[in-house]
């Protein structure tokens, strides 16, 4: 911790901008941590789309602060029997739900420290069953914040709810030589890059990248590179293999979202047509 | 006060965020009052709606530290006679127009301090006609962080403008018993939630729920409890009653929003049906 | 510098705030830079619009702190030849590429000190080529927050790329007296107001302004006044001639947008109808 009562606390929730909700959970955390500086992830991860802020949020995880707090909430169970639960990885502590939201950033737990919040004098007086952000899970983070040790906030746990990452379908010729290799769309930005769950590793040296009827020839350095066609594939910020249109949308060219297949294939030629 | 100069300082307008005019407030505030935290509750309060604005900031008070300044800004009436004003109530201070929109987060002002801002010296040195969030209520707000006095910043005055808060319309029967309580929809929020203004004392204790067609039986814990239709009712999280559809969106579903009305009958039977 | 370490870092982007793009950055800032406060300019430049993106720095900086730092990235050619750079004007430091984007705020860079950012050990260790925001912007103007020099972080040069800002365009008679200037829409804000290039000196006393085949007689001192017509005119809090609608929206009223044509005449008579 750089300075007591001062790590930063860092918010990913689904609540959007336009309700108090984001401003109620600021207003509740700097009456308890009045020095932490809170910094928003982003709040608009589509409602309850669990999945899509456990990506946000691993995207955003490896540049946190060594004294972060973060206060995650897509939480479509509030109020049910899952857990609120903490989780320190190294320095870094989050706070949120037990429905996976947390996994993607933590990783596969190996090294973390979880534990279940049941300590209510950590929370705010009147526990609603519907606003967790509000009156658990900022409280507590606001209290980690200003050096109160995990171990006071809840009761250790040995596991969490994980939602698995989507790996690369690979498939083999009748030699067990890689044929293709197939991933998924996870996310579509802002200048409609379509995002997607494979890895440098996971590519052939000069790969054949199919989506939808299209094939692009091999990777680009940057957007602004342009190649044979109006769209090209890149690994982009996030260290993902990304399709993008030079000064546009790839999204909107192609009309495509989030689960569009991906298809990799290697070797001198491209893949036969799309029949 | 926490510490000298450092009051935080929460945000609340119409502005939005595509503009800069809420950057230029916070650069105005954070040159006067650079050690004060600044922290927006909402700027996308739909343009020139002062209730829906007096009922967002309403939502946010009572969560809001000891020594918050608020400043308030839905301001259609800027540059003409409406007053600029600060109120204090117990130890936090709202700063914006005299237009009602601090009236419902303020309450009646009975145990509060309100002034009229006209002390030029706490005001940017040129005051435009049209953005007194940047020339007038930013300014003042900084000032008030930094030690400032309210009795500095403007002349006290007995009263301010105020909206009435839309009580719930009660019909008796014939014997003068309560027949049925009619609130209306004062806010649909992010998820589709429809929240009323009608509140736990309002409600029998075995409520029917009747909005538009439908007839819900019944309060739900939670919002991912379901019951015998496709939409439930709750208290929420503001101690407002809401109509929800659990995993979707109520709104989307009635295709209702700000104003429809929402009428409760007690006893074992539902009301009939609409005719 | 008001304290050591704590200069304030403005942001303005086309990021948008759906991604973790723009938390991102601020995580970066903030492990470099703790103490900064870190303020939003606007997120929501129209995508790869670096023009826009001018415009709205040009509005905000003249009520930037003393002692800010600003990071603006509206840069479709990140990757490229085009450099990243940081200027300096008077006390004020902005960070970006140099495409432009700065030109606005910073004038003609007579008195700017300007270095092409070319000092790795200021920027993250691993630099992408898509995202110059997170790995180099940021981090270095996280470092001049925390006192480190302009001339520490790059390599002096004498000129920056600048957009001309569009003048009015003048009309005369054929004794050489101005019968019309002719400006242009730069920006439409949230409240439908469209905001023109042209500025007070550019007008006659009693100006005519027409817009479409709409005609405005004179300037309106607030959004309340009224006219003979359902539009007005005022120089708004920028300093420039826009068209508003009282209680409405101007944009949608006419149906027109950035690009669109002003034309100013003077005299005792309006302008011939348009034909």
């Amino acid at each position: 911790m750089i300075h007591p009562g001062t790590s930063p606390i860092f918010l990913l929730t689904d609540f959007g901008t336009a309700d108090t909700y984001v401003g109620i959970v600021k207003a509740v955390i700097s009456s308890i941590a009045p020095f932490s500086h809170i910094v928003d992830l982003t709040h608009e991860i589509p409602p309850q789309d669990v999945r899509a802020g456990a990506f946000a949020l691993m995207t955003a995880a490896p540049y946190l602060p060594d004294d972060a707090i973060v206060v995650a909430v897509v939480d479509p169970g509030v109020g049910t029997e899952r857990r609120p639960i903490a989780v320190q990885v190294g320095t870094r502590t989050f706070v949120g739900p037990d429905n996976g939201l947390l996994s993607w950033a933590v990783g596969d737990g190996a090294n973390a420290k979880i534990v279940v919040l049941d300590r209510a004098q950590f929370w705010l007086p009147n526990v609603s069953a519907t606003f967790h952000g509000r009156d658990i899970f900022g409280p507590v983070a606001a209290h980690l914040a200003t050096s109160v040790r995990l171990s006071w906030v809840g009761t250790p746990t040995d596991a969490m709810v994980t939602i698995p990452f989507p790996g690369p379908q690979v498939t083999r010729d009748e030699a067990d030589q890689i044929q293709s290799v197939t991933g998924e769309i996870i996310h579509a930005d802002r200048y409609g890059n379509l995002i997607s769950n494979l890895r440098t590793d996971d590519l052939p040296a000069d790969p054949w990248v199919s989506i939808g009827k299209r094939v692009i020839a091999g990777l680009s350095p940057n957007y602004q590179s342009t190649g044979t066609g109006p769209l090209i594939a890149l690994i982009g910020s996030a260290g993902l293999l990304e399709i993008a249109r030079p000064n546009g949308s790839a999204a909107k060219h192609l009309d495509v979202g989030v689960g569009a297949a991906v298809t990799i294939t290697g070797g001198p030629t491209p893949p036969s047509p799309v029949s």
